[in-house]
This record gives C-alpha cells, structure tokens and sequence, in this order.
C-alpha cells in the first residue's frame, strides 16, 4: 500500500496521522505540490482530479479525498463509533472541515507561508480570516462541551480537523482566544503514536 | 423526525430525494435562504453554523451537512456498498461534490439563478466556469467506464452528486458535450421512487 503525498499539506498529514496511530504499515511517496508533480500524465491517471493525497492498494486500485482515505483506514478501528448517530457525526465533521475550515484556514496558510504572501494574493488572504475564524468558534463551542469532536473517544473526525487546525497560526489564526481547542490539540498531541507534521516525509 | 430545509437548494434536496428513494416517513419545514431564516437564534440552536439541510431527530438531537444526512438516512440500505473499498469511493465522490463541484456548479447557479446576475458577481460567476467543467469532466470520464459512479449500482455517490449536475445548466454549464452525464441523469430519473426537484417543499 503507496500513500502518495506531500507533508506541507494538512490532508497529507492526515493519512500520516492516522497510519500511525493505528500502526498502519504503508509506503510514503513524496510527491511536491509546489514542482507540480499532482499535474504530471502519470499521476493523473492515479487521481483525475489531480490532488494529493491519494491511495494506491498493491492491486493498483486508487483512493483520493483525505478524509475518505482516513475512514477508509481507520475501518473497523477504535477511530469509527459503532453507534450509527455518532458515526454520522464523525461524517458531519469532516464534510465541515472540507466546506467550512479547510478553504479558510489552509488557503490562508498556503498563501502566508507557502507563497510567500504575494501582493496580488493579500485582499484573497484577508479575506479568509472571518471564515476561518467561524469554523474555530464552532470547533471551540464543542469542545467545550465534550473531550473529543463527537463525545468521549478520539475518532476519525478528530484526527481530520487535527490537520489544519494546529497550524492554523501559520494562516494568521492565533488560537490563544480557543482555550478548548488548544486542550484538545494537547490531548492529541499525547496519544501514545502520534507523530508531528514534519516526521513523516 | 424532521427535515430543514429549501428547495432551491441542491444540498437540501438530496435529503428529499434520499428520503424519497428509500421510503423514509419524515416531516419537511421549509426554511428560505434568501429571508435569512438560517441565521436566526433559534435555528443556530439546531445548526450553529447556520446552514441547511439540517435533520432533527424525535429526541431532539440534530445533524448537518447535507452528504452526512443521506449516508446516515442510508444506512443499512443498498445505497450504501457493503464492500469498504466500494463504500470508501462513495465518500470519495463525496467529498470531491462539496470541495471541487458544489463550489463552482452551485454557487454560478445560486449567482445566475437567485440572485440574479448582479453586476457585483459577474467576475465570480465567470471565475466559477472552469472549475466546473474540470469537475463535470472528472464525472464525465467516470461515467463512461461504469453506468453509476460507484461501479454498476445506484449508491450515495449518485444521489449526492445528482443533486447540483442535473440543474448545471441554470449555473451556466450546458451539459451537451457530457453525454454520459445525460445517460446517468435518465437513469436516476428513472428510478421508480424518483421526485424532482421542485415536488418536495
């Protein structure tokens, strides 16, 4: 099993994530958005839509979107409720990461730190602060009422929103105004495989 | 249980249309978009990020985003594949609709169709066209390999996905050039439980 990916990415890092926090044996193939290598014929023919992350099964079958790679490894696992309401919460996160959080605060962060912050990009920039800044508030009102994103337990959704959110700062968020989300990026942060953003590449 | 939700809304009337396919007994309140209704106190009770679809259950509790509504309505029904590497390419097809299609195809046609056209949003209208057509071209190729997107059964990925491309056209997108597109569209339209857009509020 291939995960091809790029570890500046947030979705990237999520398939990292969750491999190890199961202890999923998988191969890493780096792949750089910034040179271009989601648009080559070759990976198009991988994923169509050209994006990283993407899933190779050793039969040469193909997955993309991050989040459905995460529920796709996390099967079966202590990730997934059993309860059917609680694993469609799990879901109604992740589709709220990719609409509500992922377009503000990782646009917002690839333009900051990746692209340098270019003038022709600046008004673009300003302008995902106040969404970026809803999607945490909704974050910040659940976890003031609950350890995780759906309940007492760790699950998949926890480990999409993860992503983005704890370098959010690095899209001009500061989180120091989120007291529950930065407990819950601790308790992450101390399951017993999590690995940082920049090992796994 | 009960439904939020607006007609006019492609993400709300997947909701309906699931609910339609599968016989699901459910009560519709209409909410309107355009008088704000979502924004209410009350209603950022139920959702606080304010949008719809929304589904409220008999004991009060309540769940958002529109593609985690029809996969929990569809649970335990033939929509939902029982193979896990079919079921993750639903979520797959998924999370593509509300990321790389609901973004340009929805909003042209919400710009184009609600609103009108205003002058302000032109720019944005025609920034959408590209985007949309790389999506429905992604769709298009699909559809010429297997009758639904997901292999030779009706799942969840159709109906999600049905929701914005049969009315692309009203964002702009004519779909002549997408004839696998149009043979899905009729046999979606032809399913015995099938209502249209406009049948349910």
């Amino acid at each position: 099993m291939k995960v091809y990916g790029d570890m500046k990415s947030g979705n990237c890092y999520k398939i990292a994530l969750t491999a190890a926090l199961l202890d999923i044996e998988h191969e890493w193939v780096s792949v750089d958005i910034m040179n271009n290598e989601t648009t080559t014929t070759e990976f198009l023919q991988k994923n169509p839509n050209g994006k990283v992350p993407l899933l190779e099964l050793d039969d040469g079958r193909c997955l993309s979107e991050s989040n459905a790679i995460v529920n796709y490894l996390a099967r079966d696992s202590a990730l997934i409720p059993e309860d059917a309401f609680a694993r469609a919460k799990t879901l109604e996160w992740q589709f709220f990461e990719q609409y509500s959080h992922e377009p503000y605060i990782a646009v917002a962060r690839f333009i900051a730190k990746y692209q340098g912050m270019p003038q022709a990009r600046k008004t673009e920039y300003e302008a995902k602060q106040p969404g970026g800044h809803k999607a945490l508030g909704i974050m910040e009102a659940q976890l003031k009422q609950s350890p995780y994103l759906v309940g007492d337990q760790l699950s998949v959704a926890d480990v999409s929103l993860y992503g983005y959110t704890h370098v959010a700062d690095e899209g001009g968020f500061d989180l120091a105004t989120y007291p529950a989300i930065q407990s819950w990026l601790s308790r992450i942060q101390a399951e017993p495989n999590y690995i940082a953003m920049t090992s796994g590449d």
